[in-house]
């Protein structure tokens, strides 16, 4: 098999959709974007041994993949259009390809994001997607938004990415394992909560870090409060360190937004369908002396370090 | 310097153009389209010690990295509108990445192109860029338009990228270099060839196997002239393999494309500006008994094997 048989076979899933007269197979996909909305686009490249193990299976490998960029979408209220895959591979094996076409076939139906095109090359193995989806012009949920006041709100529980990948090889932790392959990314909270949030930023590299990209883009500080902080009993059950992964762990992919207090109402009634969980966890509040950041307290109001720093590649 | 210093001091360049109401630094970029457009989108990863030399020049391995997907732009009559980046890097080496991010803020500004956003990732070196480009609707040029009849043309000269790849560490050489690591991305043929061209294909993969896609897709056969093959001076200076490289050789990232024989003049009215030589080497046939391909001869009209067959990277 080459690569172009290799793409044929198994990267041809692409619905034909009336928005993309063109996908896989010519020199560049062809989409339409309605005249409405704006395009929002995201890129996330995961490298064996670095964001997943290597031996992980790849249908997993694959979803997650595709689940990490749609979470980006997700922040911004952006409806999902379909994805670009750079796929690099050591070797052409065609079992691992099948596996890891099939997951990716399979969410990106569920999350209704057809493949548009990419590219397969040889190398260390990684996968880099690029997603485009759509959002209603100049409405798209911004970090900068936020206003002095504003209540700072999360979806589901934090810390569980940060545990799962902890206990990745533990027999019996499907829960926490499961939260780390497969995240479930926010769109419809997305969607619905644009014109009620005033900003948005889902959790990738832990929330003290992703709050922190929303105050200073804000020019704001945030206080949040770590007893608030939602958090699984799963997590809970194993100890110590689950406050810590809420706090500063990566890999949760939820969704951190801040509403002005004028419209609590209006999103509680607008999430009303999206079957997920939301928790206020912290304020907006003025920089004092114009120094943005996140400060945490803990349940008497005591600052708290957060434990475990945010994700950065080059430290 | 972490990973957000890095992303703020080396890839904030992307201007504030009309069309990008929010770059690099949220979740997503935010794009605009106009309503009588549609998005084309293309994919291409350059991974170190597969498609450059590990000690390639920073700079020059960022202006490869783009122009190859601006060339598949051209390949479709699209004019750019940014683009993301996703780089991989084994370590943070702040001389390389401020190399790297000059050379590609060059050619972003020289082709229109700006940075919409992107990923910075640790892991073995690699690139992955995604071009967005847009395409007057319905009139984008496709794989799929050869009538039977069609004459073939290519612009520039072919075989230098293989060439130039084949010599890349003899001084002295500087045209052939300078075409493997600057390939010219077509953009202004390619839009001036929208409503006369019937197909179009960038030749990345050799001629052979490019104008094969043409065929293929066109559901026809194509005739080669292998004599009419226009060889740049330098390449033909190294003798022997100039043929084989030209038919089959890689890298030269120019435009191979059909016309119907009423639109001859109208074409090369239409390239006047474009300053851009093209060469008739071929014509699109009906495939007889079905079987479409490339079918080469040479000057006496007798059948001709290619001798370097195209790029893939799986065999």
């Amino acid at each position: 098999m080459n690569e172009f048989e290799l793409i044929r076979t198994y990267f041809h899933f692409s619905a034909a959709e009336e928005s993309i007269p063109l996908g896989v197979g010519d020199d560049c996909a062809l989409v339409d974007i309605p005249p409405d909305r704006q395009l929002a686009i995201t890129t996330d490249t995961l490298v064996s041994g670095v964001h997943f193990p290597a031996d992980g299976d790849p249908g997993l490998i694959a979803r997650r993949a595709l689940r990490v960029n749609l979470s980006d979408l997700a922040a911004m209220g952006a409806r999902p259009l379909g994805f670009q895959l750079a796929l690099t591979l050591p070797e052409l094996d065609s079992d691992w390809v099948a596996d890891f076409s099939r997951g990716l076939a399979l969410d990106a139906r569920d999350f209704d994001c057809p493949l548009l095109g990419g590219d397969t090359t040889r190398g260390p193995l990684a996968i880099t997607i690029t997603a485009l989806g759509t959002v209603p012009r100049h409405r798209a949920l911004l970090r900068s938004g936020a206003r002095a006041g504003d209540l700072v709100y999360v979806t589901g529980s934090l810390g569980d990415g940060a545990g799962g990948l902890h206990c990745l090889a533990d027999a019996g932790d499907d829960y926490l394992v499961n939260r780390y392959w497969l995240p479930q990314p926010r769109l419809e909270v997305g969607q619905a909560l644009i014109g009620i949030a005033s900003a948005a930023v889902d959790v990738s590299d832990g929330l003290v870090q992703d709050l922190g990209h929303i105050a200073a883009a804000s020019g704001l500080a945030a206080r949040l409060q770590s007893e608030l902080l939602p958090i699984a009993p799963q997590l809970l059950a194993r100890g110590g360190e689950a406050r810590a992964w809420a706090l500063g762990g990566g890999d949760d992919y939820e969704l951190c937004f801040t509403v002005p207090p004028s419209l609590i109402s209006a999103m509680e009634f607008a999430l009303v369908d999206c079957g997920v969980a939301v928790t206020r966890v912290g304020q907006m509040l003025a920089a004092s002396g114009g120094a943005t950041g996140v400060h945490c307290v803990d349940a008497s109001g005591n600052p708290l370090e957060p434990g475990v720093r945010g994700y950065d590649h080059f430290r």
